[in-house]
């Protein structure tokens, strides 16, 4: 099986850790194509970086399935362009965001999500909204841990994410925790394992769902909202993007 | 991998046909170790088989988690049992109903159930808000087939159910179809590929989900919901089933 | 007027309490028929005790049933098998959460639940949400007293709902309180008195719900949700609740 | 027991109609004090009849209070006045509409509503949707029968509204219908048995929730929505409602 | 243009302040015709005044709807009338309450509401499960300030508003704040400014409404819940208000 | 007043007929400055297409802010890169989707979207979720006229769309229309009077909102969602959309 896993950041590092996490949990004979986005921002925070990072993703996605892949995984945290992607998929497309909140709907009555920096919450909030499982949601919390410190062994962040958790399942009740950036997917079994909940890494839901739709033979329905583009004409510096049918 | 899955109605040729389905999909080196209920209905039709369905539902979940099994699977699309079920498991445990709701988001907007009995629709939409992803669904619709009709290859079971699938699609704008019984596990493939919607079966879904979070390392929560039973005296032909602690 | 109140543990003792508490607040001429289920947990405390109480709980309400009753309550704050006791039964069946949330709708605009552990805590927001009080609810509270405490003179119980019912009249804005537990019956007046709002006992709301359903007439739907159980065979120990149509 | 029946309508022979099937159901020794408005619309058809009759109901409540009775029941299944009122009262206050639901919410999964003419949905659905057991109802249905008609035996009333519950239990699969209309009280047991599902009728449902409230002690929360009005000035022609204190 | 901005409650003083601060916003061309409720509740707080200030506020609406005005505002936060008045109104009737809320949804994604005293609290929260908007909203605060303190040089009024806001800022995350009583219109700039979010009055939100409504032509509905009140009499004290058709 | 109108797809023609409906509808001294985007989708029908606008839409929004207008309106029914653009301006910004949402919720207390594809629908029902006012809108219809059959005075788009709204009216008891396409905004006024309900244009909706935000003062919130792109490195072809803080 062949998953093609795209950092729609252009940031090649990030991507090669995430793929690192994808092939820590792949099953024998899945094959993690790892693809980095080739335009836009270094990082996501933000309505305005996930607008930029479309073009990147989609050219990347409609690559990958004209060579042919199986499923394909978004690997940020904000799901972006995963509604988009879908339309240009016949394989399965799975976002990590999406992925914790539903791997985490299977052992919790609820969870909570602890993220980055609270500028990350709304998208957050608006992402759980759509995919239903708001309710099953006992907060969405920011660690006020930048992505850059994550990679710095000297900085305090694993401690603030740690404090973090603790509160949401004091405060919040919360059964499980969705750990909100692809940056702490090496964090997620120790975590578990200190707060006694589980702790769940976006990353590798993703790769078990992916792997998952594929075996069973599903794909991403073509009927309404995922139907593909229109044949049109695009303009300017984006005009190779247009849909040809 | 070994993945108990049980059969919470005491028919055991329905337990083989859904084994059957399940090891059809299952990864290899996935073993289906699959039970059937030693106490209760022989099949589950509303709220009363579901009642009494539990204990032999739940003596066949504590058995396997004493000998030691990495998912529990419980095969009817009434999810019975479920939250009780976790109480008693650290491996995770999936319901096929549940499961083909979270599939059927992964690969549609909006997804309809097309189940058997018209008095089937309370439960599952109750399933459906528990669950959190009633807002993901666009109805649940009666082929008013019984169980046993779909065994006898003289019936016009198959069309009963695609004319409800077609309705869904056009007057739902279902972008995909979870059946919903395990019975149906068979037809799921034909009657995608003639309605070109994903038609979902709950079995293979669970079977998908279960080995995804087992690869991932996730176990069911312990803290608040599914906490184990506390130690205590159980009354007359049921105390047996005293927890211990 | 025959009121058929079911106890689903084990514990006569707690029966007993229940009973004179119902008998305090019926009319004149209501007769409750108490009684305790013969087989199960001694005490209801989260998922698998409630499963485990099903069958007990539904022998007694077909034998009182088969001897012609007006309506049956459920006393236990859980509203353990509500709705497999309404598919055995034509006469009304409340339960006493139920009741205690409906009573408190129609004194406040917004009420809290405060209970014992907060285990419960998971089990009652599922209970709200499938009777659609949620709305009308500011939040569910655990007094952490365990239900043996609340029968020890020397504990400090009462004092300590004191001071979580105080909590939920200050930060959650309550207006009335439900209390969690059929075991806090004998509280309610005097904790009202203390705090200034409505106190609500499940048990004396479900005696008077069910004396109104009785007096207008009110039966059970049997179309839909509360259908009579379809005859067929159960096999093991429990073959003697096949329904027989 | 005296409980306060007001019709917040100012015609009189509608009171005595619904008075009547108050006290067809009221217990042995509930008084039904019936009062009609003294000032007002003579029949409440919408937002503006409805603002208009507040002044004539709040004086009878008022009156009423003042007096000593132990419940109030406002007698419009648009619940006029239903929260202003419970500012005046210490007695508990029911409307009939409010009633219907909670009653139909106690025997079936779910209910439709089924009233009159269409211009009364828009009052019932926002009344719905502030109870919380909009989430209950499966649809508000218009017979397209005016109020008057109900009184004519000439007309096919009975026959339109028979036709709308069966409607009901076809489309919207409704295990249970409220009337909502005051008018329709005399139909609902011939109409429940026409159709096998529960017919209820708004008035008898209030009658039996003030008798339980008053019997279990409860009274209006007076703490929040419902505080006292605070003592002050009125101006004009009303003048005389000014609170004092 | 000419709006009929009408002040629900009978102070003179207060409408004076209030059309000061609509005609300080309102379009070059744009009249502001003030009216003062000539009978009712000299300030509208809680459901009792509300109710009583119906019918003033409804004889201002007919009479400047006879004389020609091209939109009105009730200017109230509570929205008293709202429903009532457009039954009315050929003209659009604007709410300060509505309007504040819809106002901060284009400039903010969640926002909270600063009131004076508590006992607003569940009024304004029924109004925004009515508009729709409760999803966007972050939470209801009071500051406990009376609305007559805002009066008051001398208080502290102005200090204890800018804490609530900061609270809300800081702990419900809020974006922007809408101010909920009219009286506070005059600090909105400022405590924008010292806050860094948007502060939000609704007079000036309602003026902006209702001249952008009748420059794109827009009207009442007649269809449905607005249509126009039926002739019929009215007895009593209000006999004058019966709608002649 | 300077207002920004950008059209985000990149067909002049559309921008020229949806600037003349906005001019036709602005206060005197208002200057609509509209533009085209200069990058992306010919139309935008679908994820796709809304994606790929993005870059064109977001260099427009920065440039005419970097010039100084007082609001900017997205006018695209879908309301394409609302968040986005938000980031990027202090002065408000409207979608025309969302414009025409709120403007029906003042004059209906329910409304319908007629728009033109049902591949459109799915957006449009995301949209109403993310704002809010899902719960005011009864129905999301298409009238499967494509936006260029608009264009076409032969065709019988007109009747088609009349014939769905009249289906609006009388299936969903919708008060209000909101015509779901920019290219509709001429049949706006002729379709009301036609039906006897506001049809409601989605450009000048926008227009009267934009103005009003910007006469009171109303900018967009820096807080949270809407708070500006942090500076960083953007690759590609796209590394001149950098933020540079």
């Amino acid at each position: 099986m062949r998953i093609h896993l795209v950092n729609p950041n252009t940031t090649r590092s990030m991507t090669d850790k995430i793929a690192a996490a994808a092939r820590a949990v792949a099953a024998p004979g899945t094959q993690i194509l790892a693809a980095t986005s080739a335009m836009g921002p270094a990082s996501i925070e933000g309505h305005y970086d996930d607008a930029l990072a479309l073009p990147g993703l989609l050219a990347a996605i409609a690559e990958a399935e004209a060579q042919g892949v199986d499923a394909h995984i978004i690997a940020c945290f904000d799901d972006t362009g995963l509604d988009a992607a879908r339309t240009l998929a016949r394989a399965p497309v799975v976002g990590i965001g999406e992925a914790g909140y539903h791997m985490a709907s299977l052992v919790a009555h609820r969870f909570s999500v602890v993220t980055t920096l609270s500028r990350s919450i709304p998208v957050i909030e608006a992402n759980l909204l759509r995919s239903g499982l708001d309710r099953r949601c006992s907060g969405v919390r920011a660690s006020e841990v930048a992505v850059l410190e994550l990679e710095d062994p000297a900085s305090d962040a694993r401690s603030r994410i740690s404090a973090e958790i603790g509160r949401a399942v004091r405060e919040d009740r919360a059964e499980a925790i969705v750990l909100g950036c692809a940056g702490m997917a090496d964090l997620a079994r120790a975590l578990g394992e200190e707060h006694g909940v589980p702790v769940i890494d976006g990353v590798a839901s993703a790769v078990a769902l992916a792997e998952g739709l594929v075996r069973i033979g599903l794909a991403t329905s073509k009927a309404g909202a995922y139907a593909p583009p229109r044949p049109k004409a695009y303009a300017g510096r984006l005009s190779d993007f247009a849909p040809r049918g």
